[in-house]
């Protein structure tokens, strides 16, 4: 069953607001097996919305439309719907009566526009809302089936889990689950992970594989199966898993939704190591990411942001002669700023970083962009020279994400 | 100017991930004086794509698509946009130099299919990725316009506002303007600001004037206005802008996209004062957001993160015995934290924070979201108690932002 997905209002056409509603669909929808294979948006025009929703009936067996049930005259959708379907509209009673119970409860007046509301298509079913007052409608007829939710999100997800979830379940006994799992990889690019897959990819049915760069960096696998029950999806992603993992997997660090973060402070946990932090142009980013996790406390023993050289010679004891000398932004500081943070807070391992943000401060010799990390382990320091890209933000963001890397990968190798 | 936003990509459809891309498109566009009247998803099935290429460019007279320019088989919109405008696809040398550079600073080399990454349609204009590989695409025939964008958005934006912006406005010189001015408050609610602005809110035409909940807990007032030209737009904003500044002006902290620890780091500095941080719940959120800022080195002496008692009676001298009896979360450790970073730093500012960020350590007595702030100032020292509530992120982002607006309220009274 191919769904399509309409979103109408101009709010969206003018970007005031993301669209969750259809990501929240094509989610729910999916996982019930049906396929969504387009999403459009378009503004109130009525000639413009008609050519939509026919465009959508021809390519779609299932279309879903959201907004455009409100009480104003800019609220078309169900009219156009009506139009498509030589339907009349007609005042819904039970939604009437629901309508008039909520505007007593809140002990204010209805106004006539509200009727729009509650007005239906002949032989339409109609879905109540619970969360407000517009109505839902599904129209099924030539084999084509159009449903119109509320846009609120609220409204919408209700009465699409109480309405529209067993209304499309009746008519099609839900056969099919699409079911993905993710494994999360860094310290491999897009490119060498696809060459190192090749065979995977190259022959796929079901399950399906997939490779997404993510914002941080990082590049994600995602395995998809379509089965009839979660054993079955399950059953059907394990055999490639375990090929991904045999070809790939010391550059998987997690599965699903579980971030860089969290990994290291499980390794942490496992080893029952401690860290430390000593921090120049990431001002407290590395900090803030390990302590993001519940129970950080059983392994972050405490960081510092040393933003100038007076701090890094007090706290981190990095020699005010080195720092003259190397400059401070340079791999002798970054190795003395991972050292002195983990004897001034006596942990296993720690991550020095020294480097310039920018926009200003850079030069010719050292630009925008350098950042040395040094990551300190029970065997040893180790410092990386870095040439981030960007602006303030993403070197910043890049050196927190490699920082907490390097530590996964030190950790992986003790583990 | 009919404009048709297309986005490509199964993470959509499959609602893996929310499109912000098309709301921030629509949102440049249209202040542009385009009209975005559609907007379309589809997935990487090349008759499908071809088929909303086709649809598109028939109603719509500009159609720009993102995503689909990787280097992988999946990523297809190049030759489906090249098939329909009857091109071949053949190496763009600028772009393929630039890939090379990028790649050797890296220090990596590139696979055969990044190259598909810098292939353009002959004839076509290409845009070269400052931030990434792939090469965006404008194609111009018969009157209609096809532009490709990569789908990351940092990618996408840089490359818009670079490229786009500029290849469009040769074009189709541009006409009507609407321009916003957006002026950020913090420490009032939405209902006073509306009640405080009524007479001004409820005779709008143009300029108009909205309030907007920012996502961190401020309201923005937001007021836009039609016109021939910026100076036009301006000289209708300003007038609103004066009689909104003399009813509300003492909870403005910046004009537009400017951050809250921006506006903090401009009072310091004028000030020609400094800050230091002692952070337990927040872990170093509060120092990050102020490094965010260029220059902030200019006031920020530097902060600690204490994350167990330990590091709090050692580093910020918090009495070992207050501990005990009071709990590290408690206002008395709060003060003590504020003062003893105060000291540590010799800082004329600074802020201690301590509370329960979740989801566990919580108590009947002490909740999860109990966050005290402590800000010492050269007159004294405040400690403030709240109750946040939402997950471990909320807590924290919650606790951050209030600790800056108190810094800021602090800093605006010796101002």
């Amino acid at each position: 069953m191919i769904v399509e997905l309409i979103s109408t209002g101009s709010e969206l056409l003018l970007g005031q607001i993301v669209n969750t509603n259809v990501t929240y669909l094509a989610k729910e929808l999916n996982q019930l097996g049906f396929d969504v294979c387009y999403q459009s948006t378009v503004g109130d025009n009525y000639q413009r919305m008609e050519n939509v929703f026919r465009t959508a009936l021809k390519r779609a067996d299932i279309v879903i439309t959201t907004g455009g049930l409100g009480p104003t005259l800019g609220d078309i959708t169900k009219e156009v719907g009506a139009k498509i379907f030589h339907k009349q509209l007609k005042i819904h009673e039970p939604s009437k009566a629901l309508m008039e119970k909520r505007f007593e409860a809140k002990k204010i007046p209805y106004t006539e526009n509200n009727l729009r509301q509650v007005m239906a298509p002949e032989g339409a079913d109609v879905f109540l809302n619970h969360n407000g007052i517009a109505s839902g409608i599904a129209l099924n007829q030539d084999g084509k089936i159009l449903i119109h939710l509320p846009g609120p999100p609220r409204e919408m997800k209700d009465m699409f889990q109480r309405s529209v979830v067993p209304y499309l379940a009746e008519l099609f006994p839900i056969k099919a689950r699409i079911e993905s799992k993710i494994l999360n990889t860094i310290g491999i690019g897009e490119s060498l992970l696809e060459t190192k897959l090749k065979s995977l990819l190259e022959k796929q049915s079901n399950p399906t594989m997939a490779l997404l760069i993510k914002p941080n960096g990082g590049v994600l696998i995602r395995i998809t199966a379509k089965g009839d029950s979660h054993q079955q999806c399950n059953d059907l992603i394990a055999p490639l898993e375990r090929k991904v993992r045999s070809l790939v997997g010391e550059f998987i660090y997690s599965v699903g939704e579980e971030s860089l973060e969290s990994a290291v402070g499980k390794l942490l946990l496992e080893q029952k190591a401690t860290v430390a932090c000593g921090e120049s142009c990431t001002g407290g980013m590395v900090a803030a990411a390990l302590t993001s996790v519940s129970g950080s406390s059983g392994y972050l023993k405490g960081s510092i942001v040393t933003y100038c050289d007076e701090v890094k010679a007090r706290f981190l004891k990095v020699d005010e002669q080195l720092l003259k000398n190397c400059g401070a932004v340079s791999p002798e500081v970054a190795e003395a700023m991972a050292r002195g943070v983990k004897e001034l807070f006596n942990s296993d391992y720690s991550i020095g970083i020294t480097g310039i943000a920018g926009p200003t401060g850079g030069t010719a010799e050292k630009p925008v962009g350098l950042v040395y990390i040094g990551v300190a382990t029970p065997q040893g320091i180790t410092v990386e020279k870095n040439l981030f890209l960007g602006d303030r933000k993403k070197v910043r963001d890049a050196s927190t994400y490699r920082a907490l890397t390097i530590l996964w990968q030190e950790l992986r190798k003790s583990n």
